[in-house]
This record gives C-alpha cells, sequence and structure tokens, in this order.
C-alpha cells in the first residue's frame, strides 16, 4: 500500500551525486532500486522536475521508464482545464509519458475531469481533501447540506467508476477518513500527509482501508530524504521498509 | 486589451509548415508577426506544448522568447499544488520559462496561490469563474450567501493586491460580469470565452472594463485557426484586428 513520492528537489540530492550527468535520475534510480521492494506505486511531483527545464522532463522520462513494470506510477501534476485542453493533457500523462494515472484538480467541472476517464488502464485521481492547511479555505467551506469535498466527491464519484477514477484524501483526521470511506466505499484513495506533513498511518490504516485495502498511502519527503549522505539510499530504503511493515499489520 | 491564446494544436497547423523542423514555432512566429500590432498580450496553453514532449517545451520557449518584450505573457498552465511544490511552479514559469504571469487553480487554498504573489512584476491569475460548462458544477454552487466563485474571489483577494494577482473570469454573461466587477474594481481580469466559445465582446467590454481598462480579453482558436491556408497568417492577422476595433470604441 506504500507510495514512494519522488518529490526530487535538486537541492537536497547528496552532494557526491552532483557531478553525475543526470543527478536527478541518478539520486531516483538509487531510491527505486532500494525502496521498489517495499513499494506499490511511486508518484512522480512534476513540478520539480517542470522547474528544471528540458532537462527535469529528461530526468522524469528517464525515471519513468526504470520504474519495475508491475509498480504503478502516478503522475502527480493536478492538472485541470476545459475539455480540448483536458484532452491534451490525457495524452501528455497516458501517452507522451505512459504513467498509470494523473491527479487532476476539479475546480472547473465535469469536462475538465472526463477527457481523464476514456483511457483503458488509466486513472484520474482527483483532488477531494487535501492534507496541507489550505485545504480549509474552500475544500471545508459549508456546502449545500455538507461541506465543498463532500460535493466534489459525490459529484466526481458519478462520472466515473472504481476502474478510472480514485481519489486524493489528505491524511489528517481519522474521522474525515471514516466519512470519505463511507461516501466512496470502493474507490481507492490517494492519501497524502504521511511522514514530512504529520498524518498517522495507523490511522489511516484504520479509517481508510476497504475490502480490496483500497489505499495508497503516499511518503515523499520522510522516504527520499531520510538519509543526506552516500548511504541515502540505504537510508531510504529503511525507511519504506518501516512504513511497509507498519502497514502490513493490516493486511493479515 | 487584445490577448491572443497561442493554443497551437499541432494537428491543426498548416499543412505546407508540417516540413519545418519546428512546425509550432513556425506557426507561431508567422501568428505573432501578423497579430502583436493587435494585441497586449499572448497566453500560451501550455498542454498544447506538453503533449508534444520534449519537443513542445523547446516550441515553448522559442515561442516565449520571440514574443516582443513589450507584450504581456501569461503561462496558461492552471497549477495549484501545496507550498514547496507551488515554489517550484513558481520558479518554472516565472524563472526557468520568463513568463510574467501563470494561471492557478484555487481549490487547494491559501497555501497553494501565495508562492506566486511574492515575484516583483509577476503575477497569479487566480481562476475565479470560469467559461466552460463544468463551471456549473462547483463554482455555481451555493456557498454561505453567495456563490463558490464569489467566496473564492472574496477569500484570494484579501491575499493580494493588484500588483501581484489577477482573475479568470469567463465571458458568458454580462450580469456576472458587472457583479464580478463590482466585487474587484481594482483587479485586472483575464477573460477567455470570447470567440470559439461564444461570448460577446461589446457585452464584456460594457460591463467588465474598469477605470484602467481592467480586461483582458482573451480569443484564442478564432484569431489563430482562421484561416486554414498558406495565408494563415494573414487571417489570424485580420481576424485580430477586428477584435481590436471592436474594443477600440470603448477606450475613447
Amino acid at each position: 500500500m506504500l507510495c514512494v513520492g519522488l518529490d526530487t528537489d535538486r537541492e537536497k540530492i547528496p552532494a557526491h551525486l552532483l557531478d553525475a550527468s543526470d543527478p536527478v535520475f541518478e539520486f531516483n534510480k538509487a531510491i527505486i532500486d532500494a525502496t521498489h521492494p517495499y513499494t506499490v506505486a511511486y508518484k512522480i511531483n512534476t513540478a520539480f522536475y517542470e522547474a528544471q527545464g528540458i532537462n527535469g522532463w529528461i530526468s522524469l522520462q528517464k525515471t519513468l521508464e526504470y520504474i519495475p513494470s508491475d509498480i504503478f506510477t502516478i503522475a502527480d501534476a493536478k492538472r485541470g482545464d476545459i475539455g480540448n485542453t483536458a484532452d491534451q493533457y490525457a495524452k501528455t500523462f497516458f501517452q507522451t509519458y505512459p504513467f498509470d494515472s494523473v491527479t487532476v484538480a476539479p475546480y472547473m467541472g465535469s469536462d475538465s475531469v472526463k477527457p481523464f476517464l476514456g483511457h483503458d488502464g488509466h486513472w484520474a485521481i482527483v483532488l477531494g481533501l487535501t492534507s496541507n492547511k489550505g485545504s480549509q479555505d474552500f475544500q471545508l467551506l459549508p456546502q449545500g447540506d455538507g461541506l465543498l469535498y463532500e460535493q466534489v466527491l459525490k459529484t466526481v464519484s458519478s462520472w466515473g467508476n472504481p476502474e478510472n477514477l480514485m481519489f486524493v484524501i489528505g491524511a489528517t483526521q481519522g474521522d474525515q477518513l471514516s466519512h470519505v470511506r463511507s461516501m466512496i466505499p470502493d474507490h481507492f484513495l490517494l492519501i497524502p500527509g504521511v511522514g514530512a506533513q504529520g498524518g498517522d498511518l495507523d490511522t489511516v490504516c484504520q479509517c481508510a482501508m476497504n475490502k480490496d485495502l483500497g489505499i495508497l498511502v503516499n511518503v515523499s519527503r520522510a522516504v527520499i530524504f531520510a538519509g543526506e549522505g552516500r548511504d541515502f539510499a540505504a537510508k531510504a530504503g529503511a525507511a519504506a521498509k518501516v512504513y511497509q511493515e507498519q502497514m502490513a499489520v493490516y493486511i493479515e
């Protein structure tokens, strides 16, 4: 159930890698080698690659190709635009860069989400409730007989099914996770916020799992930057193993 | 007040350009040459470039460099993510690709928007009310004593000022435009929806202008794909001139 987030900030890469021709890829390669036994998914946060320009996209492509084919891949890109533009983003992240899934922002509504739903074997992962402080500004506003994020879950889930649609649900509070699970019992949830952002893993497992497990728990910084020296990959692997073992208790 | 949207769909480029080493850039170059006398801004819809992979980013960079320096540039990228990621997106579109502004989605709240506001001479253009059908799904939902998009305008405008913040307001209905202008009298509005999406230009000018003009009216397909043959650029220039002249009436 562990998803490792490759939020590879070039400024945090161990110094000994900076002489490589592609330090970001060398870093990711070592992280993938060390963590994939404990991982079911990798999430690439596209912003960290986009900020490096062309070189960043090259690092992204090489990283995506290096991920073992049995591991689920997520482009964490949070795209969202009108229909003809959303089609282009679906092409970007399902064809040009063949990820299994992409994160999508819901604010622009149906025609910004549906173009991602017609691609067999690919998923849109729509923002429901996020784990950041700013989620309170709009997502938690009262809205009809509930909150805005509840309306988003209700409306967006009617456009797709568990075979083409997942949701991002931040891991901040157990009662919210339980409530979300009762609203959308069958969809997979991508759960960020564990680790550097402070979410508690046991609470997540207890409140958000369903009969098919149904969760991908993303940890980014707390795994990939677990170490800073030449043993960074070993430390990342050890950190991933701890998370995996903590979750394994709930699988049996 | 005219902004031309470079939503350059490679599949719609005139056939005679497809032999060029970079057809997208050749197309944009000709469009810019023909339209810049009538234009105050160019909006590059990043999706159409991202979908082409590395080559698309090269076309984007060359296009950005080719735009005359006195013309305002907009990265229509609709990014939005937590703080450390939003910082990377600001770096992407203010430094790596030095646009004047970038469009930003509000769903994730304050920490997803504020990182774009601390860059002198650069603007975040936050989605308020969009012009697509899906805007009804969430933006127009009743929310406290108003609608969600009104709450977004109210809250987001409190985070910035007219020197670092604009809003996207779709040009579908005059009464909505007038209402938005009364809510945020001083912010520039980027108004899409005129042209292929059906918005009426006179209504826009009458309802959305303020004492400093205060609007950028974006037209994409109705200008850049005004012609299909060898004279595509001349036809685009002529289309841009018609829009510019229609708006000039309101400036005097």
